[in-house]
């Protein structure tokens, strides 16, 4: 695959100079690029790597624009990041394989499911009685679509994704190799025999735009659904209890955990390996660092974290072993204080 | 589905007051619930909501008899709690897709494996040759079921679950979607040239009645096997290494990791997202906090946590950046304290 | 399956004692070890287990040659544990089921993919256009090899693993069931719209000898590759973000997250659930323990640890509070320590 110059400056609708002809065939780091490869600085951090760059063009913003024009090919835009983007997204449509519309052979879709214009079923794909895959929808390699489950337009489930029975999810939705919606959430009640199954008569229901990584689990809920709203990216690894909610736009990195029916809002960000209790609240724009259990509510925005500082083990071994007595050091510290008072 | 609320009473065995015909639509929170729905207060933290709720009917303890009844229809029972999740299974068996007993036409069968009566084996599921599926069972699409494994009667493998060679679980256990049992567990040995795989000949045995969550992994043994116990409830993304034992009736919550040859006694709670790391003994009836790093056997029953409180992140870096300094603080204090004597 | 003690004195290579004709009918523990098992002593600390051990011969240094010689049958090796390893790995291919060399008739090859002589492709595997299957390569059930992936020689898919399109693996590698290689990395840029999707035109690209455990991800790269090189071995449920670079014989345990762009060195550990932030680098020879977050690069060889010690919770409840004034507490001290000088 290969473009002009002109044809990317156009695309991106920014300011260029250089050659409108050059051959540009590939996206790669500053680092890595070639002459024939176009790169990005969206990090003023990286703007050392401009004067090494053997890259063919470079994308900046306003205020790089006469430094890299010094080197060569330019194209400047007000947000680099986001032209980069969007030049990755034109660029992978032209290089990815794409699913073929129409149903595999292998693929068993039962009587009653509908298939809609442009959707592709992919080889040993099963879609079960009453279920809706939307126009343009890709339903993968050995992905499983239960009985009345819907799938909205231009959503791709990819390779062995389980989608239960009953679930919900919008239109140009993203869900990763592996990823199980829908399996039943964690709720048993004590007996004397032992645990008794509260069985899940919810669902999962899941806006548009939203991304979902491999191998995570979005549980069904217990009475109501769990909710996920539009826009929310959510890594590989995750693990969403029953009855959560998840506000639109907000981003989880991997090995994040969340407990039943807690509620998280808008425009969040939660670190990786972060766990949030069950049945607590946490309000928009609230941004929680790696390894941070949220034990309560976060009625206010801004950031929060909760990892313990890792040293070498030494001095860890006896950080830790004291931390064992720090309420004791402060009594200790307390009367020393009342004493010389 | 519908039901009449004297057929619902007299499936819960109490004592009811309101109109015997009162027609129940669906089970619902306090909350949620509407004039043909039917709800439970298990907890007085939910009584306020006894007064708002628009529920045709709730569950209550003895307690609260006279206040749920001077509201509307009320079913009372020692246990509303367990009541409920007896009446959400006799919901769910009349609400739920029932898989199809008998072999779908895409699956495989090999040889010499034994399908017994009324046992329903989905479509793309494949059983491997000397596999043995009890009465009942349901291995459901996708699954894997391995050479000479053993699923007991009733037991139900959600879509694609592998149960590898030479497996055996028992009855009436639900494995939920991606789980997969009976993976190598993870065992090298170092040598000059790198690691050297130990093979893991033990295999996996897992009790009656235990339930496992979507993309959990159980490892097989190394040489004896890994054992789960009756009653067990295992959620999500939970990994369980070779050669641990898990005591009947422990429940773990979502993204646990129990390490090599740990044994976990009977009744346990794991809170989300702990760790437990291998060769220790966990006494019976403990109870383990979220986030906790069980470094060390326990023998006395109890609540153990260990979990980093998480702060405002100005905060939290100030107390972290001191935590690297406790044993430090800890001297200076004893140095003062000496020189006040 | 039985062997004689000769033979398998022949294949460790070692000095043995005892009846040459002894039948070994299985491998087992110290502990649980009968008259016709074969045991070892690798760890000092077993070595009362020695004097009550049923097992008919064991495997021991030169320094436990007397003692165990004097109670039976020995076999006599400098390193017990490696020995014992590579005796587990000729059991193991003498009593483990064999994939069938050939196509499974049930399973979809598109046209352009290859397979090599002696390769496997099981039950309902997929492997698209273009892929490469390697001699004696096993791509078990429910696989799928995507488009124009490569799968090394003696290198095992396990049950429903995903190869992304694109991605290589090397030779006898094993990856088992569940896990992803090549999903998407996650990578979006913001916009007032919401998240915009950063396309991972990158791969992933794996050595030889790996192993990937269950359920296991590894993300594809952004522009460059993500790389595992020769010898690692990743246990279940891990993720490694995208553009990570693993060294060569690294091994991490379950549950480990990394993050985009981190680089690993060679023959580094990393204890389970631990997590390693993105963007930094970790240099040869480092050792992570448990429930760690690596929050900055390591340039020193050695053991590091982060975890907070746990406790009896109301121990820990009085602790953690004190914890969160520790600043504060520091700032008390050197009013005191001010005062006294």
């Amino acid at each position: 695959m290969t473009a002009r110059l002109a044809e990317i400056a156009a695309l991106l609708g920014g300011e260029s100079s250089g050659r409108a002809d050059l051959e540009i065939r590939g996206l790669a780091t500053l680092e890595s690029a070639g002459p024939h490869d176009i790169a990005f600085v969206a990090n003023p951090r990286y703007r050392a790597q401009l004067a090494t760059t053997r890259a063919g063009c470079v994308i900046v913003a306003p205020a790089l624009k006469d430094e890299a024009a010094a080197r060569g090919a330019v194209v400047v835009v007000d947000d680099p990041y986001l032209a980069f983007a969007r030049l990755s997204q034109w660029w992978a449509a032209r290089v990815r394989p794409v699913a073929t519309p129409g149903v595999h052979p292998s693929a068993v879709v039962e009587p009653g499911a509908s298939i809609e214009e442009g959707a592709s079923v992919g080889a040993f794909a099963f879609v079960d009685a009453g279920a809706r895959i939307g126009a343009g929808a890709v339903v993968a390699s050995h992905a499983h679509v239960g009985a009345g489950a819907e799938v909205g337009a231009w959503t791709r489930l990819m390779p062995r994704v389980v989608l239960a029975f009953g679930c919900r999810i919008g239109a140009r939705c993203i869900v990763h190799a592996g990823a199980v919606i829908g399996a039943d959430g964690f709720g048993f009640a004590p007996s004397p025999g032992g645990w008794v199954k509260i069985e899940q008569l919810g669902a999962v229901r899941i806006g548009d735009d939203v991304e979902i990584g491999a191998n995570t689990c979005i549980d069904r809920g217990a009475l109501d659904d769990t909710v996920v709203e539009d826009g929310v990216k959510l890594d590989n690894l995750i693990q969403i209890g029953h009855n959560v909610r998840i506000g639109a736009h907000t981003a989880m990195a991997g090995g994040v955990a969340v407990a039943g029916s807690a509620r998280i809002g808008r425009r969040c960000t939660v670190g990786g390996a972060s766990s949030i209790v069950g049945h607590i609240e946490i309000c928009d724009d609230v941004h929680v660092s790696a390894c941070t259990l949220v034990s309560r509510s976060i009625r206010q925005p801004g950031r929060y974290s909760g990892a313990f500082p890792f040293d070498d083990n030494a001095s860890w071994e006896k950080n830790a072993a004291t931390l064992r007595q720090l309420h004791a050091l402060r009594e200790r510290l307390r009367a020393l204080e009342k004493r010389l008072t």
